[in-house]
């Protein structure tokens, strides 16, 4: 095993957190074509779209459920950058003038206005190409053809019109209505823990058969992914444009549906305490090598942007 | 064989087309989910982008392949689903106002039109990813796994920065502009030729290995994807919206090169006639189970829209 890979017993999670962000880094520049392949301006725009920003919460996902059951590390590179692939075409798309209309994105202008509208919809539809030909490239890298396929499967159905589109189309729909908490449930289940979710599966899929553990992984992914939603909520109403990198308050000045407009604050923090408890449950079944889904799970809940 | 699927020996090449068309619509349709499903609203606007229209090119250059290597029927059917999906998301997200701004498509409304803009996206969004789960799921259809991954990475491939998204990109900085020949030829291949081409190879990779046909199918797959658009070009000039299904003359007034307009339309025929003997010649090689490679590349080239 390469020296950088190695996992020193004692070390911290933003130690931790700050290597694997470091891994994906690196891989995602490896992968996305040089910025001066033809044709140039796309590829620079994919790479702005793509590299030197962001939580990288779907990557860190990859990366603890691949720790667990011991996945090479070159075959989580490939699960990470596609996951990542997916959730940077998202931002993109999502942010455009038809869609949220956004200007800033991690702090910085969003796609379409620093490259205009119709290169900011080329990256976003090439950025969801090549997360499938990174996803395909695990095969390359230890894991069989035919667990390939199956995360090919995985990712096209968290990605799709019954996944994080389909969410999307949802959330589109439900502007100026009240919805449910189930139906409200149900959107961001589709919208953003689909993509959450498939990242821990995915991870757990480059490596030995998950077993007994997939229930147990499948349930820390459930609660995960809705607690990120309901902090996401939170913090749209608590937080502040510099601390988030992105215009607070928006979706409340939209009239979308969230937990707080819903359930009000209090309330949405009690839920999001609750996930985490249903992540911890998960996290003391997986066992000792389960640890870093632990610290995952509390970063999400606990981050203050 | 189901008794759908019996060849008989003299089907005429209508029959056969009109026999391939009805099956990947019937695949299609199946691939799709249904209308009502949640969300809705979503699922009705991919359904309308992709059934009940089109030349269905690309599956009939599938169909062509396959039977040309005794392919699986329903592993052909996943394979044409999967090229038409990425077909129809380009055509949506192609015609939308950031991009074409075209409000014809098939005779019928755009999506962009009929669905608004935001659904539009994501209808592309979602058949994209689409594509890849049909692609997946020829595993199930007698194709080993190890070939659906290759099959993959070439969907992936053709459909990305480097292929159909790329020349997208080429064709939008290229308005205005004065290319060269080589120049408009390498755009062309990879906004139509690399989906093309990729039709004829998964075809051929559905059934038994190629082999030395191999080189024959990608120079069948190269003329035939190049010669697509010199015809296309041609039509934009010489054809009218109502055989077109769509708005005439679009490409000459928004100032983008085309052939005609680089070489002149009578040179333009000329290149169509030279690209159609090169299909024929390639054809040849690949032997008497090739006749509806060559029978496509007739109407490719013949086609009055």
């Amino acid at each position: 095993m390469p020296a950088a890979h190695s996992v020193p017993v004692a070390e911290s999670f933003p130690d931790w957190s700050a290597r694997r962000c470091d891994q994906v880094e690196r891989a995602l520049h490896a992968l996305l074509p040089p910025a001066d392949a033809v044709p140039a301006r796309l590829h620079e725009a994919m790479r702005y779209a793509v590299l030197g920003g962001g939580k990288r919460v779907r990557p860190l996902l990859v990366y603890s459920a691949g720790e667990l059951v011991g996945a090479p590390e070159a075959a989580l590179d490939a699960a990470a950058c596609a996951v990542e692939c997916i959730h940077a075409y998202s931002l993109v798309h999502d942010d455009m003038p038809c869609m949220d209309d956004d200007v800033l994105r991690r702090g910085k202008p969003t796609v379409h206005v620093a490259f205009g509208e119709a290169n900011a919809m080329l990256v976003g539809d090439a950025l969801q190409a090549l997360a499938f030909a990174a996803i395909a490239s695990a095969r390359g890298h230890g894991v069989a053809a035919e667990s390939v396929v199956d995360m090919t499967v995985a990712l096209a159905a968290a990605a799709g019109s019954q996944g994080m589109a389909g969410g999307q189309a949802i959330d589109l729909d439900a502007v100026g209505q009240v919805l449910d908490r189930a139906s409200l449930a149900d959107m961001h289940q589709r919208k953003t823990g689909a993509m959450l979710s498939v990242s821990v599966l995915l991870g757990a899929a480059c490596g030995q058969q998950a077993g007994g553990r997939a229930s147990w992984l499948a349930r820390y992914g459930h609660a995960v992914g809705l607690a990120f939603q309901v902090v996401d909520d939170i913090l749209d109403v608590t937080g502040d444009a510099a601390s988030l990198g992105k215009t607070a308050g928006k979706d409340a000045d939209h009239g979308k549906p969230t937990y707080v407009s819903i359930l009000g604050l209090d309330a949405s923090r009690h839920l999001a305490a609750e996930l985490l408890a249903q992540a911890r449950e998960a996290v003391a079944a997986l066992g000792p090598g389960a640890g870093r889904l632990g610290d995952i799970a509390e970063l999400i809940v606990m981050r203050q942007s």
